[in-house]
C-alpha cells in the first residue's frame, strides 16, 4: 500500500453545479425533491462535452459526482452525523463531506436539459462546486429494494429523521 | 469554463480491489450477485483507515468509488454499449469507463469485513484497481423505485439484455 498511497491521480472540472446553496446553513444534507423551485439547480457542461448528453434526458435520474472543494475541516476516521444525536460511526459507514478523496455523489431527479444545462432537483451542494462526471441512474441496477440503511435503522426515531434527512416537511 | 478546465484535483489510492478479473473478456459489464465466489472479491484498504471502516458492516450494499486505471482507448462522446444492438448514446447517458474522468461506481453487497479487508459481491473491476472512496448505500436515500431505465426501456429485447448487464444466468 506505501507506493500506492504517494500516487496521486489528476481529475479535472468538466462543468459548474450552480445551486442556490452559499453556505452550510442553508445546504440540505441530501438531495431533495420538495423544496427546489423548478430551475434553480442546475449542471453548466462545458460546452466541449455538448454531444456526450446525447439520450440523457430520457433518464428520469441521474447521479452527479463532484469534487468537494470548500471544505475546511481536516479528515476524522470517525464523525458524529448532524441529525443523528451523539452517535459515532466511521465515516466510510457515513456520508460526510470529510473523505480522504472529496468525491460528492447525488442522486438527483432529471427535469429538463437545455443546451449545456442539466436542470435537476435539489442540489445538496454549494453553488459553483466542480463537476466530474454524470452518469445515468438505471433503475433495475441501482435501486436496490433489498439494501438496508445500516446504523440508521438502529435509531429510535428513525422514521422521522428520514424525513429530516431527505428534506421532507413534516408536522411532529 | 476555460480556467475551471485547466484546474486538475489530485485523488490518491486508499486502497486496492481484489477481483479474480484480469482482463476484459472476463469481466463483468456491471456488478453480479450470481456467480461470485465467496472470498473472491474484496477491498483492502489501506490499514491507515482502519477506524473509519467502524459500523460499515451493518449495510447490506455499499458503494465502491475507484480510479479506472487500465484504460486505452481514447475517450469518444459518443458510445455503442457492448450488449445493446447497435444503439449509439452519448457518453453521459451510459455507463461506459471511458470518461473525462475515470471515476468507476459500482453498488454491490457487503458480505464481511475482516480487519481491513471487506469482501464483496462480484465486483465489475479488474485486479489491482486503485480504491477512491466507499460510501454507505442508504435504501430510503438511493432506491429510487420511481427511476427508469432511460433508453434501455426502449430496446426491443429490454427484459433479456437486463439479464445479460447484470450476469444472471437464463436459459433462452
Amino acid at each position: 500500500m506505501k507506493t500506492a498511497e504517494r500516487t496521486p491521480f489528476a481529475y479535472r472540472t468538466i462543468g459548474i453545479i450552480r445551486t442556490p446553496h452559499r453556505d452550510s446553513t442553508h445546504t440540505p444534507y441530501q438531495p431533495t425533491t420538495a423544496s427546489s423551485h423548478e430551475y434553480e439547480c442546475f449542471i453548466e457542461l462545458a460546452e466541449t462535452y455538448l454531444p456526450a448528453l446525447a439520450r440523457l434526458e430520457e433518464f428520469k435520474y441521474i447521479y452527479v459526482i463532484y469534487h468537494m472543494d470548500r471544505l475546511h475541516r481536516s479528515v476524522e476516521m470517525t464523525v458524529i452525523p448532524p441529525w443523528a444525536n451523539r452517535i459515532q460511526v466511521g465515516l466510510f459507514a457515513s456520508r460526510t463531506p470529510l473523505r480522504p478523496n472529496p468525491i460528492g455523489l447525488s442522486i438527483v431527479q432529471l427535469r429538463e436539459i437545455r443546451s449545456n444545462r442539466i436542470y435537476t432537483s435539489n442540489l445538496d451542494v454549494f453553488d459553483g462546486t466542480p463537476l466530474l462526471d454524470i452518469k445515468p441512474y438505471i433503475r433495475d441496477l441501482d435501486s436496490k429494494t433489498e439494501a438496508n440503511c445500516g446504523w440508521i435503522d438502529d435509531l429510535p426515531d428513525r422514521d422521522h429523521l428520514t424525513l429530516h434527512i431527505r428534506g421532507i416537511p413534516h408536522d411532529y
